[in-house]
């Protein structure tokens, strides 16, 4: 059976969480085995979790906060909104992607692809 | 060569004027042939262009409104969050679906799939 909404919503609510506070290994392990990233849209698809780990660890030790805008759960799959606001320096950098995540019977992870691009970034 | 980010918020523009004031004729036409539709993800997908005509069919004729509340482009692919406020008699009905789009070289759409549910919908 699809993982139910409420589980989704927390999957999510901790994805945003870990973006920000958590370390590599914890984001990868709301993945399941056999996940791929797509992060941005259009880019190589991360398909082993060494890769997304890699990703990940690119993210650890930042100053970022994170903000879940809005999220949209339907069918076992979800669409989220979210902010990232990374400080470096005297500069402040905000992207605000919409991530899509399919997710297995569990809660997990099996795809996300996110739609962003630099010309979304806001530099303050 | 895919579609420009401009020409793909242009489609995107349009696909939400006209889910408000357009005929299902004039959607179906930002549609490339063997285009799918998926609304709300999990549902039955439409493969045909008679399908996806009986479905915009249905908002015909409706009171309703849109609004384009954000769109993210990367890799010639889109996903945008909008709002639509369709009025019937003296209730209000507000859902704001995020729908993620494909498109093929010249802007037209590939697929579609609608992130939304019930659980979402606002009656005021």
């Amino acid at each position: 059976m699809a993982a139910s909404n409420e589980r989704i919503r927390e999957v999510i609510d901790e994805y945003v969480r870990l973006v920000a506070t958590g370390t590599a290994d914890e984001i990868v392990a709301l993945y399941a085995d056999g996940a791929t990233v797509e992060d941005p849209v259009g880019s190589d698809v991360l398909t082993t979790a060494e890769e997304i780990r890699a990703f990940y660890g690119g993210l650890e030790g930042l100053d970022t906060e994170t903000r879940l805008v809005t999220a949209r759960i339907a069918g076992g799959q979800a669409a989220f909104h979210f902010e990232l606001v990374t400080k470096a320096g005297d500069a402040t950098y905000t992207v605000t992607p919409i991530d899509v995540m399919a997710f297995d019977d569990d809660g997990k992870i099996t795809s996300m692809r996110a739609f962003w691009s630099g010309d979304d970034m806001v530099i303050s």
